[in-house]
Protein backbone atom coordinates (compact mmCIF):
# COMPACT_ATOMS: atom_id res chain seq x y z
CA UNK A 1 0.00 0.00 0.00
CA UNK A 2 2.81 2.56 0.91
CA UNK A 3 4.59 1.37 -1.76
CA UNK A 4 1.75 2.34 -4.52
CA UNK A 5 1.69 6.19 -2.98
CA UNK A 6 5.37 6.58 -2.77
CA UNK A 7 5.76 5.79 -6.05
CA UNK A 8 2.75 8.00 -7.19
CA UNK A 9 4.88 10.87 -4.96
CA UNK A 10 8.05 9.99 -6.80
CA UNK A 11 6.05 10.07 -10.07
CA UNK A 12 4.89 13.53 -9.21
CA UNK A 13 8.21 14.97 -8.44
CA UNK A 14 9.41 14.06 -11.48
CA UNK A 15 6.36 15.83 -13.02
CA UNK A 16 7.66 18.64 -11.28
CA UNK A 17 11.29 18.34 -12.47
CA UNK A 18 9.57 18.53 -16.25
CA UNK A 19 7.34 21.19 -15.68
CA UNK A 20 10.62 22.98 -13.82
CA UNK A 21 12.40 22.29 -17.20
CA UNK A 22 10.02 23.35 -19.45
CA UNK A 23 10.02 26.66 -17.56
CA UNK A 24 13.78 26.78 -18.69
CA UNK A 25 14.59 26.07 -14.85
CA UNK A 26 16.93 23.43 -13.81
CA UNK A 27 15.35 19.97 -13.96
CA UNK A 28 14.62 19.01 -10.49
CA UNK A 29 11.32 18.63 -8.96
CA UNK A 30 10.47 17.64 -5.26
CA UNK A 31 7.56 17.21 -2.89
CA UNK A 32 6.72 16.88 1.14
CA UNK A 33 4.00 15.17 2.70
CA UNK A 34 3.14 15.00 6.36
CA UNK A 35 3.99 10.69 7.57
CA UNK A 36 0.27 10.15 6.87
CA UNK A 37 1.74 10.94 2.52
CA UNK A 38 -0.50 14.39 2.77
CA UNK A 39 1.40 17.12 0.29
CA UNK A 40 2.10 19.44 2.40
CA UNK A 41 4.53 21.27 -0.45
CA UNK A 42 5.87 20.81 -3.63
CA UNK A 43 8.58 23.07 -5.55
CA UNK A 44 10.64 22.77 -8.13
CA UNK A 45 14.46 23.99 -8.87
CA UNK A 46 14.13 27.70 -9.22
CA UNK A 47 18.26 28.84 -9.45
CA UNK A 48 17.57 30.87 -12.35
CA UNK A 49 14.45 32.14 -11.77
CA UNK A 50 15.02 33.82 -8.68
CA UNK A 51 18.76 34.44 -8.72
CA UNK A 52 19.25 32.12 -5.74
CA UNK A 53 21.80 29.51 -6.13
CA UNK A 54 20.29 28.09 -3.09
CA UNK A 55 17.01 27.66 -4.76
CA UNK A 56 17.55 23.89 -5.48
CA UNK A 57 14.06 21.84 -5.39
CA UNK A 58 14.73 20.48 -1.72
CA UNK A 59 15.55 23.72 -0.06
CA UNK A 60 12.53 25.52 -2.07
CA UNK A 61 9.61 22.69 -1.07
CA UNK A 62 11.47 22.72 2.62
CA UNK A 63 11.42 25.92 3.17
CA UNK A 64 7.51 25.84 1.54
CA UNK A 65 6.55 22.96 3.84
CA UNK A 66 7.96 24.91 6.97
CA UNK A 67 5.54 27.81 6.49
CA UNK A 68 2.82 25.10 5.94
CA UNK A 69 2.82 23.92 9.54
CA UNK A 70 4.49 26.81 11.10
CA UNK A 71 7.29 25.18 12.26
CA UNK A 72 11.39 24.95 11.54
CA UNK A 73 11.22 21.54 12.61
CA UNK A 74 9.70 19.04 9.99
CA UNK A 75 10.49 15.80 11.44
CA UNK A 76 8.15 12.90 10.63
CA UNK A 77 7.68 14.49 7.37
CA UNK A 78 8.83 12.61 4.15
CA UNK A 79 10.55 13.60 1.05
CA UNK A 80 10.27 13.08 -2.31
CA UNK A 81 12.93 14.15 -4.90
CA UNK A 82 13.32 13.64 -8.21
CA UNK A 83 17.02 13.41 -7.92
CA UNK A 84 19.66 11.96 -5.00
CA UNK A 85 20.03 15.68 -3.33
CA UNK A 86 23.30 17.28 -3.13
CA UNK A 87 25.04 17.53 -0.19
CA UNK A 88 23.74 21.60 0.00
CA UNK A 89 20.29 20.03 0.00
CA UNK A 90 21.02 16.52 1.82
CA UNK A 91 22.56 18.58 5.11
CA UNK A 92 19.48 20.92 4.59
CA UNK A 93 17.46 17.46 4.96
CA UNK A 94 19.19 16.94 8.54
CA UNK A 95 18.66 20.42 9.86
CA UNK A 96 14.94 19.76 8.96
CA UNK A 97 14.93 16.35 10.77
CA UNK A 98 13.24 15.07 7.78
CA UNK A 99 14.87 11.11 7.62
CA UNK A 100 12.51 9.52 5.47
CA UNK A 101 13.83 10.60 2.01
CA UNK A 102 12.90 9.07 -1.60
CA UNK A 103 14.73 9.68 -4.67
CA UNK A 104 14.99 8.69 -8.37
CA UNK A 105 17.58 9.60 -10.31
CA UNK A 106 20.94 9.46 -9.23
CA UNK A 107 24.02 11.84 -8.60
CA UNK A 108 25.67 9.98 -11.36
CA UNK A 109 22.39 10.55 -13.59
CA UNK A 110 22.78 14.33 -12.48
CA UNK A 111 26.65 14.65 -13.35
CA UNK A 112 25.95 13.56 -16.96
CA UNK A 113 23.93 16.44 -17.47
CA UNK A 114 26.18 18.70 -16.38
CA UNK A 115 24.99 19.05 -12.43
CA UNK A 116 28.76 18.21 -10.52
CA UNK A 117 27.18 17.40 -7.12
CA UNK A 118 29.79 14.75 -6.46
CA UNK A 119 32.23 17.87 -6.70
CA UNK A 120 30.70 19.02 -3.94
CA UNK A 121 31.04 15.85 -2.17
CA UNK A 122 34.49 14.97 -2.50
CA UNK A 123 35.43 18.71 -1.86
CA UNK A 124 33.66 18.21 1.50
CA UNK A 125 35.28 15.28 2.74
CA UNK A 126 38.70 17.10 1.63
CA UNK A 127 40.75 18.74 4.76
CA UNK A 128 40.41 22.78 4.53
CA UNK A 129 43.46 23.53 3.14
CA UNK A 130 42.83 21.25 0.33
CA UNK A 131 39.17 22.32 -1.06
CA UNK A 132 38.83 25.17 -4.17
CA UNK A 133 36.98 27.12 -1.42
CA UNK A 134 39.75 29.21 0.16
CA UNK A 135 38.91 28.80 4.01
CA UNK A 136 40.86 31.34 5.89
CA UNK A 137 40.55 31.87 9.86
CA UNK A 138 40.68 35.09 10.95
CA UNK A 139 40.63 35.94 14.88
CA UNK A 140 38.37 38.50 15.91
CA UNK A 141 38.73 40.05 19.27
CA UNK A 142 34.92 39.67 19.94
CA UNK A 143 34.70 36.28 18.03
CA UNK A 144 33.20 34.38 20.91
CA UNK A 145 31.11 37.17 22.49
CA UNK A 146 27.74 35.66 20.71
CA UNK A 147 28.85 32.24 22.11
CA UNK A 148 28.95 32.99 25.38
CA UNK A 149 26.17 34.80 25.25
CA UNK A 150 23.85 31.93 23.64
CA UNK A 151 25.22 29.45 26.35
CA UNK A 152 24.61 31.80 29.02
CA UNK A 153 20.79 32.62 27.92
CA UNK A 154 17.97 30.90 29.49
CA UNK A 155 14.62 29.89 27.67
CA UNK A 156 16.54 29.73 24.69
CA UNK A 157 14.87 28.17 21.29
CA UNK A 158 17.50 25.22 20.60
CA UNK A 159 16.92 24.07 16.53
CA UNK B 1 46.06 46.99 3.87
CA UNK B 2 43.64 43.54 2.83
CA UNK B 3 44.45 42.26 6.45
CA UNK B 4 42.86 45.12 8.37
CA UNK B 5 40.01 45.31 5.96
CA UNK B 6 39.60 41.61 6.72
CA UNK B 7 39.46 42.16 9.95
CA UNK B 8 37.44 44.57 10.13
CA UNK B 9 34.34 42.67 8.22
CA UNK B 10 35.11 39.77 10.47
CA UNK B 11 34.10 42.16 13.24
CA UNK B 12 31.07 43.34 11.51
CA UNK B 13 29.97 39.73 10.80
CA UNK B 14 30.73 38.82 14.98
CA UNK B 15 29.03 41.99 15.59
CA UNK B 16 25.96 40.65 13.29
CA UNK B 17 25.91 37.44 15.35
CA UNK B 18 26.13 38.70 18.68
CA UNK B 19 23.08 40.80 17.46
CA UNK B 20 21.33 38.07 15.91
CA UNK B 21 21.87 35.82 19.50
CA UNK B 22 20.49 39.38 21.49
CA UNK B 23 17.54 39.30 19.27
CA UNK B 24 16.90 35.03 20.24
CA UNK B 25 18.53 33.97 16.98
CA UNK B 26 20.96 31.82 16.34
CA UNK B 27 24.30 32.91 17.34
CA UNK B 28 25.84 33.56 13.33
CA UNK B 29 26.14 36.55 11.67
CA UNK B 30 27.55 37.31 7.99
CA UNK B 31 28.90 39.64 5.12
CA UNK B 32 29.28 39.39 1.73
CA UNK B 33 31.57 41.93 -0.48
CA UNK B 34 32.69 42.40 -3.95
CA UNK B 35 36.02 41.92 -4.77
CA UNK B 36 36.92 45.31 -3.89
CA UNK B 37 35.54 44.88 -0.25
CA UNK B 38 32.48 46.62 -0.58
CA UNK B 39 29.97 45.18 1.11
CA UNK B 40 26.86 43.97 -0.88
CA UNK B 41 25.09 42.09 1.64
CA UNK B 42 24.64 41.47 5.89
CA UNK B 43 22.98 38.68 7.37
CA UNK B 44 22.01 36.52 10.18
CA UNK B 45 20.88 33.48 11.41
CA UNK B 46 16.79 33.30 10.84
CA UNK B 47 15.72 29.91 11.44
CA UNK B 48 13.87 30.32 14.36
CA UNK B 49 12.44 33.85 13.44
CA UNK B 50 11.59 32.98 9.89
CA UNK B 51 10.52 29.50 10.16
CA UNK B 52 13.32 28.32 7.99
CA UNK B 53 15.64 25.80 8.76
CA UNK B 54 17.66 26.63 6.02
CA UNK B 55 17.90 30.18 6.66
CA UNK B 56 21.49 30.18 8.37
CA UNK B 57 23.46 33.28 8.41
CA UNK B 58 25.48 32.44 5.12
CA UNK B 59 22.51 31.15 3.49
CA UNK B 60 20.19 34.35 4.34
CA UNK B 61 23.42 36.98 3.34
CA UNK B 62 24.01 34.21 0.04
CA UNK B 63 20.48 34.91 -1.12
CA UNK B 64 20.23 38.76 -0.25
CA UNK B 65 24.29 39.87 -2.08
CA UNK B 66 22.50 37.39 -5.35
CA UNK B 67 18.87 40.26 -5.13
CA UNK B 68 21.27 42.94 -4.80
CA UNK B 69 23.49 42.18 -8.10
CA UNK B 70 21.00 40.80 -9.67
CA UNK B 71 23.00 37.29 -10.68
CA UNK B 72 22.81 33.42 -8.92
CA UNK B 73 26.38 33.87 -9.34
CA UNK B 74 28.48 35.52 -6.76
CA UNK B 75 32.15 34.61 -8.15
CA UNK B 76 34.84 36.72 -7.10
CA UNK B 77 32.86 38.00 -4.12
CA UNK B 78 34.31 37.26 -0.81
CA UNK B 79 32.25 35.86 2.52
CA UNK B 80 33.25 36.53 6.25
CA UNK B 81 31.19 34.38 8.47
CA UNK B 82 31.29 34.58 12.20
CA UNK B 83 31.62 30.65 12.22
CA UNK B 84 33.07 27.77 10.01
CA UNK B 85 30.24 27.19 7.85
CA UNK B 86 28.26 23.92 8.05
CA UNK B 87 28.07 21.95 5.50
CA UNK B 88 25.13 23.10 3.83
CA UNK B 89 26.02 26.75 3.90
CA UNK B 90 29.76 25.35 2.10
CA UNK B 91 28.07 23.50 -0.32
CA UNK B 92 25.69 26.58 -1.21
CA UNK B 93 29.18 28.78 -1.20
CA UNK B 94 30.11 26.19 -3.46
CA UNK B 95 27.10 26.53 -5.69
CA UNK B 96 27.07 30.77 -5.78
CA UNK B 97 30.51 30.06 -6.72
CA UNK B 98 32.19 32.20 -4.00
CA UNK B 99 35.82 31.00 -3.57
CA UNK B 100 37.09 33.58 -1.07
CA UNK B 101 35.65 33.13 2.79
CA UNK B 102 36.78 33.67 6.05
CA UNK B 103 35.86 32.73 9.41
CA UNK B 104 36.00 33.02 12.99
CA UNK B 105 34.56 30.67 15.27
CA UNK B 106 35.15 26.75 14.40
CA UNK B 107 33.04 24.05 14.16
CA UNK B 108 34.81 22.64 17.09
CA UNK B 109 33.56 25.55 19.01
CA UNK B 110 29.93 25.60 17.49
CA UNK B 111 29.27 21.84 18.77
CA UNK B 112 30.83 23.10 22.24
CA UNK B 113 27.75 25.25 22.35
CA UNK B 114 25.17 22.35 20.88
CA UNK B 115 25.40 23.09 16.94
CA UNK B 116 26.43 19.67 15.81
CA UNK B 117 27.66 20.71 12.09
CA UNK B 118 30.06 18.05 12.79
CA UNK B 119 27.59 15.17 12.36
CA UNK B 120 26.63 16.03 9.39
CA UNK B 121 29.83 16.55 7.52
CA UNK B 122 30.40 12.65 9.28
CA UNK B 123 26.73 11.92 7.52
CA UNK B 124 28.04 13.33 4.58
CA UNK B 125 30.83 10.32 3.93
CA UNK B 126 29.02 7.92 4.26
CA UNK B 127 27.81 5.41 2.28
CA UNK B 128 24.00 5.61 1.62
CA UNK B 129 23.03 2.78 3.11
CA UNK B 130 24.48 3.70 6.72
CA UNK B 131 23.25 7.41 7.20
CA UNK B 132 20.59 8.54 9.97
CA UNK B 133 18.68 9.59 7.17
CA UNK B 134 17.50 7.21 4.98
CA UNK B 135 17.52 7.73 0.94
CA UNK B 136 15.60 5.20 -0.85
CA UNK B 137 15.57 4.98 -4.64
CA UNK B 138 12.01 4.76 -6.87
CA UNK B 139 12.02 4.26 -10.33
CA UNK B 140 9.67 6.20 -11.95
CA UNK B 141 8.41 5.55 -15.47
CA UNK B 142 9.25 9.16 -16.21
CA UNK B 143 12.64 9.39 -13.95
CA UNK B 144 14.53 10.97 -17.06
CA UNK B 145 12.46 12.48 -18.43
CA UNK B 146 13.58 15.88 -17.64
CA UNK B 147 17.18 15.51 -17.65
CA UNK B 148 16.54 14.40 -21.55
CA UNK B 149 14.27 17.24 -22.37
CA UNK B 150 16.88 19.30 -20.71
CA UNK B 151 20.27 17.46 -22.16
CA UNK B 152 18.10 18.25 -25.81
CA UNK B 153 17.59 21.93 -24.96
CA UNK B 154 19.29 24.75 -27.01
CA UNK B 155 19.93 28.18 -25.19
CA UNK B 156 19.42 26.82 -21.81
CA UNK B 157 20.70 28.73 -19.05
CA UNK B 158 23.56 26.75 -16.78
CA UNK B 159 24.49 27.25 -13.22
Amino acid sequence: MNKIVEEKLMQRACELSVISTEKGCGPFGCVITDASYNILAEGHNQVTELNDPTAHAEIVTIRKACQVISNYNLSGCKLFSSCEPCPMCLSAIYWSQIVDVHYSNTRVDAKNIGFDDEFIYDELTKDIEDRKVKLKKIDSSSVLDSFNIWSNMENKLMY
